[in-house]
Parts: structure tokens; C-alpha cells; sequence
């Protein structure tokens, strides 16, 4: 049998192969030899990449127009990037899942972590939203969404192009449905006891994050008999996660009034309308307002947009969650939690953790951690991109 | 009202009050001034702490003997460090606890993190464990047990002097029952749906920890049909749990016999002792003799002792986790999970991570990161010592 004839790339004679051998994901641009031919391969070309001893170490994805210029899709040579290999990674993936949830609502592929460089899919039931990051799927995409529907039996599938990372690649932003139709929207999504309203088609694009699943889940094991504020409540993920736990009333507080009119509706599809309340308007200004009322609150949630997106925005970004921790501790009732979330690839544990506790010290407060949550195993991480573990959850009980 | 008249200790003048008015809860003696008096001072001495300008700035435990001479007891120098004060810490204590656990089976009391620096109490339905491990509250441990009696009603306390921590305070090591009996021995213990065997006061001193809780339910949700292995298993925390989980097979791998005993009486308790089976040996000889006899299981789970107790252990501690990770990745079958535990304190994530990851690699295998547990929140962590969060258990799906 012979090998397709794949294009070579090679690495620079001063990068040692080890990295790929010990199963590091990506090749940088700066990293291969790049001549005429490398920077003419179409984006998403399948190449060999070799040692600079022109050894073989794997089959990756090309993208001349990207930083991350090689993605490893397979260390095995002799693997055809075919349907049934792409058949093969999401069933994979599929198996986590199961084992993991009851029910069809989950991250299905995490990207590298699910030997899908770039790629992203979350299943809400019969639907499935994919988001083709990296040049390679993008190419690809009508046997991956093939793939897609033999593997899990959904019957609709989305493409998503909204993501930064499409822009990184030289990737189009144009979202579309590519099999079937959306029969009910918004869609009504099942987690921790609470129903979810996620707008996958809509023009405001507030769809659904899975990540913040277990955190959710821990809010409502503290929310019986308790009354909850969630602020940048985005469409409820933790208000109505908490009224499911038995919360006596839950107020929502964003700046995005289509987000607050889904968590409505998710409340009154719950039948607990009549426990809870919204208001629109700057998380900061409002969290103000409520101190001025004198507004006090058993469980104070703080899920904010990443402030420090980047190492640059680090400083600013740690203030700003430093004021969050300031402007909620206040507004905590003797004994109760305080949750302050951080979904900044920059700003690590230690440094989110020491400006909270700052934070909280500055409002006159003090108390014990009882725990740090993460994104739940549905996002799961490459052992070699660990670092970039990007969500953090902290509960304080003040 | 006049305040009674403690005995004062001061810091030095190059020593900022600042860390502890922002909440730290020790000072070491380096940091204050010593003379004939402080060095005189009984072990346990409530003292009130000045800054070098004599502003007064807390409450303290004092132990001369100690490097940590001295343990914020409150900031409020009014407090009466007596019976009703302790009383009000256990009910601030009890609260959380009852809000995450439906049976009264906890960590009650964890140290400074629940205002009772150096004080350990671990519950077990009606009997309590306490360790007084400052020198202040093996002074004060009558009132203390009358405290714990009357907030949580429980009828057998016990003292468990056996604690590391005691012997840098200068107390004895001699545990006793300082209050009722213990009716059962060894103890049924519930968690995670599994039934536990506690010896709490039997000569081998067993005992039951429950930081692994979280990390046993994870396991046990991966465990359904499963085959599974549990190395380093004590009294079998991770297998019963996983048993409880639907396991079709549990092997449980420990040094120790009595342990052994313990985690067969639990799955006898449990009505499962036909799936559960147990090998006496050292952990690293079963895991090459599993190698060479091909054994395969679809979770395998290692709960190591803490290899790296220190920080001049780290280096061959680390060395040490590789090995596990390196000798258990061959016993996962293809698709299958490996749990990868640690806790020692000197071996952050970052570097039991690398080992773990490093040593699968050498195994010739890879793998995803599913998730990274930690203890659970009746195992709250004071903010200011928040980097000391010891135990981490890596979820691998290879």
C-alpha cells in the first residue's frame, strides 16, 4: 500500500521534535521552514510534518495564515482524514458524554482536547451548533457534519462562525443552518433542574454556555430557603439554576435586555415566574443602586465578561474584578456567599483569587473559601494546553 | 465595662500591622518582640497583639514553643474567647455544613479557615472527632466539647492526639474518649451512596477522611459497567464509591491489611462483597505484577500517600508520581479513565501535573484532562492560605 501523497513541512533545524513526540498539539509559524510552496498550501491543506532529519511525525492540518501554522490531527501516518476517521474522534467524544449526562445537552467536542483541533460543537437535544475554528474543518465541514448526524442522530446542525478564532485563521464569519431547522426557538434547554432558553438562530446570538454547568450546580446546593442576586446574569445560568434549588426569589441583573427577556421566559416555563425578578442596566451602576437600598442578599453571584482578555488588559482586568468583589461583598448578608467568576484566559487562579479576597477585604468583609470551581469535564483540556484552563469560580461564605 | 486584662504581645517595629488587618491569621516569632515575659507565657495564653506604635490589632492564641507563636483568634478585642464565643463559631460551622450535606457526615471544623485556628473536628453522625491541634485549644477543650455537644447534640466525642501538627505546638500525642462511647466499631460511615467502615478507635487507627468526597462521586459516575481499580485504596474510599457507582469488578491494592479488612467489611455492608476483591502488597510491586499478568480495567484510580510531604522531598516526590502515573497508565484499557491523586502540599498543580501527564506519556499513552478535583467545601480554605489547597486529583480519559 502506499501513502498518500501528502505535501511535506518541515520543522527548523533548531526545533527539536520532541515537543510533537511528547504530544504537544501545535506547530508555530516561526517553527517550520517556510519557503514559496509552504506559504502557497491552501488553508486547511493535510500534510506530513517532518524533523529536520526529514523523519515523520505526524499528519497535521496547515494554515499559512495563522500564527498556530500545524495542528496535529493524528501521530499515526497511515490515518485517511476521512469521514470515518472524523466518525471515529466524535464518537469518541460522544462516549464521554454519555457516561457523564443523562440527557443530550452538553460540549460535545472541546478542540484539540477531543482530537478536533480547532473544532467546537455543542448539542442541545436534535440540534447541534458547530463552530469549524480552524482552517482544516472549515474544509472539511460537509463530511464532519455527516459524521456528525450518523454518530449522535441529531437532525439539525448549525454552523456558528462568530468566534474570534475564525478571524485568526482567515475564516469567513457567516453563520448558517446546514441540515434541517430549528422547530421550537428559542430552545428550551434542560440543566440542573432548571430550564434554559437559548437563542441559536436569533439576531441577538445570546445562545447557551455549558461550561459554567457545575458551578451552576453548586450555587443551587447553597440557595434553599435563600435569597439570590445574580449579576451579569446573561440569560439566568445561575438564577434559575438557583430557584430550581429551592431559592424564595432570585433577582437577575445585565446589561442585555434579549438575554434578560430569555431568563424570563425560562422562569415561567420553570413556573416560577412569580419568584423572579430582572433589571437591565451596568452591572457596576447597579450593584451601587442596590448598596444605596440597602438591599441585602443570601447568595450574591458575580459572573462578569472576561476583563483581562488578554496579558495586556491584565492590570485593568484585575481591578475591575477587584471592584466587582468590592461593589457584591457589601450586599452579602452575615453568613452568606458570595460567588465571583472569571472567564479571563489571562488573569490565572492565584491572581483572580488574591484581588477577590482584596476586594472583599476593602468592603469591610472577611471569610473562609469553600470552593473553586471549573469548567465541567464536557470541556475537557489538552494535558499539554492545561495552563489555558480559562474559568475560575469562587465561593466565599462571608 | 472594663476589658479583662490580657496579657499584651508586640510587633516589631519593622513589621507592617497591615497583613493582619487584611485578614492574615498568623505571626510568626520572628516577626514579634520576645522577651523574658512573652517567652514565659503558658502555651495557649489569650493575649492582645499591638503593632510597634501599641495600636491593638486582635486577639491572639500565644505559643512561645511554636513557630507560629501566634493565632488570630478575633479581630473585635471585646470577644470573650469562652464557651458562647466558641459555641457561635460551631453554629457558623454547623450551618454550612448542614446546607450541603443531608446526613450529619462532614468535616465540621477546619481550622483557621472556620475561625478555630488549629482545631480540627471531623463528624460522624453522633460521635465527633476533634483534634486540638493549638496549643489554646487543647487549653480550653473542656468548654470546647461542651460547646460541640451542645450546638450538634452529639453524645461520644473523641480526642485524637495523633496529629503531626501537635508535636511543632509541644503537646502530647495521647488520644481518648472524652465524652460517651463509641457503640459500633468500627463505624458505618455513608457517603456517595457506599457504606464505609471507620475504626475510630481501634488500635490501627484507620480513621475516615473525607477531603476525597467530591472526587470519589466523580470517579463513581465513570464507574457504571466499569471494571475497576483502586490503588492505595485505604478502606476502600474510591472503589466502594465507584461500586455504589454501578462497577461491575473492584480490586483494592493497599500495604495495609487492617485497611484491607476495613473496605471488605464496607462492600459486605453494602450487599456487594461478591464484586469487590482485595490485594495486600506494595503499590508499585501489584502495578507491574497487573502489567505482566495484562490486566486491563476501564478505571484505575491511585491515591498515593503524600510523596512530597516537604519541600526538600518535591524533587523525588515528583519523580515518585511519575512512576505511579507511568506504571497505571498500561492498566487502562483503550478509551479508559486514570484518577491521579495527590496530596502533597510542597507539589503544586502545575508540577503534579506535568509528572502525571509526563509519566503517561512514558507509558506510551495519551490522553485528555477531564477534570481536576479538589477537597471538598466542608474542607473550606482560609483566603490568605488559600495556596496551601493540598489535595488535587487529575481525571485522565486515555
Amino acid at each position: 500500500m502506499t501513502l498518500p501523497s501528502f505535501p511535506v513541512i518541515r520543522l527548523k533545524p533548531k526545533i527539536r521534535p520532541q515537543a510533537i513526540r511528547h504530544g504537544f498539539p501545535w506547530v508555530y509559524d516561526n517553527e517550520l521552514v517556510t519557503d514559496r510552496r509552504t506559504r502557497a498550501l491552501a488553508p486547511g491543506t493535510i500534510a506530513v510534518l517532518e524533523d529536520a532529519e526529514r523523519n515523520a511525525l505526524a499528519l497535521v492540518a496547515v494554515n499559512p495564515d495563522s500564527r498556530i501554522m500545524a495542528r496535529v490531527l493524528s501521530r499515526d501516518l497511515n490515518a485517511a482524514i476521512d469521514a470515518v476517521w472524523l466518525a471515529d474522534r466524535l464518537a469518541r467524544a460522544l462516549d464521554l458524554r454519555k457516561r457523564l449526562y443523562q440527557t443530550p445537552f452538553y460540549r460535545l467536542v472541546h478542540a484539540e482536547a477531543d482530537g478536533l483541533p480547532g473544532v467546537v460543537i455543542d448539542r442541545f437535544g436534535d440540534v447541534a451548533v458547530i463552530q469549524p475554528n480552524a482552517a482544516w474543518a472549515d474544509a472539511l465541514l460537509p463530511q464532519l457534519v455527516q459524521a456528525l448526524v450518523d454518530v449522535t442522530g441529531v437532525s439539525t446542525v448549525l454552523k456558528n462562525a462568530s468566534g474570534r478564532a475564525r478571524a485568526l485563521e482567515g475564516l469567513d464569519d457567516v453563520s448558517d443552518v446546514l441540515i434541517g431547522q430549528v422547530l421550537e426557538a428559542p430552545l428550551p434547554v434542560p440543566m440542573n433542574g432548571a430550564t434554559y432558553k437559548a437563542d441559536l438562530t436569533g439576531g441577538q446570538k445570546t445562545g447557551l454556555f455549558y461550561d459554567q454547568r457545575p458551578n451552576h450546580a453548586f450555587a443551587a446546593k447553597l440557595a434553599d430557603g435563600a435569597k439570590v442576586l445574580d449579576v451579569f446574569s446573561h440569560v439566568g445560568g445561575f438564577s434559575l439554576a438557583m430557584l430550581a434549588g429551592g431559592a424564595t426569589t432570585a433577582l437577575a441583573v445585565d446589561g442585555s435586555a434579549p438575554a434578560l427577556a430569555l431568563a424570563a421566559e425560562g422562569a415561567a416555563r420553570m413556573g416560577v415566574a412569580d419568584r423572579f425578578d430582572t433589571r437591565k442596566g451596568d452591572a457596576f451602576d447597579v450593584l451601587a443602586a442596590l448598596a444605596d437600598e440597602r438591599a441585602r442578599f443570601d447568595v450574591v453571584i458575580c459572573d462578569p465578561p472576561a476583563f483581562a482578555p488578554s496579558k495586556k488588559a491584565l492590570e485593568a482586568g484585575l481591578r475591575a474584578y477587584e471592584r466587582v468583589a468590592r461593589l457584591a461583598a457589601p450586599l452579602v448578608a452575615e453568613g452568606g456567599y458570595l460567588g465571583l467568576c472569571s472567564c479571563s484566559h489571562a488573569a490565572d487562579l492565584g491572581k483572580f483569587r488574591t484581588a477577590c479576597t482584596r476586594g472583599i477585604g476593602r468592603a469591610g468583609r472577611a471569610g473562609q473559601l469553600i470552593h473553586t470551581g471549573a469548567a465541567g469535564p464536557d470541556h475537557p483540556t489538552h494535558p499539554q494546553l492545561a495552563e489555558s484552563g480559562y474559568l475560575k469560580a469562587l465561593f466565599y461564605r462571608l
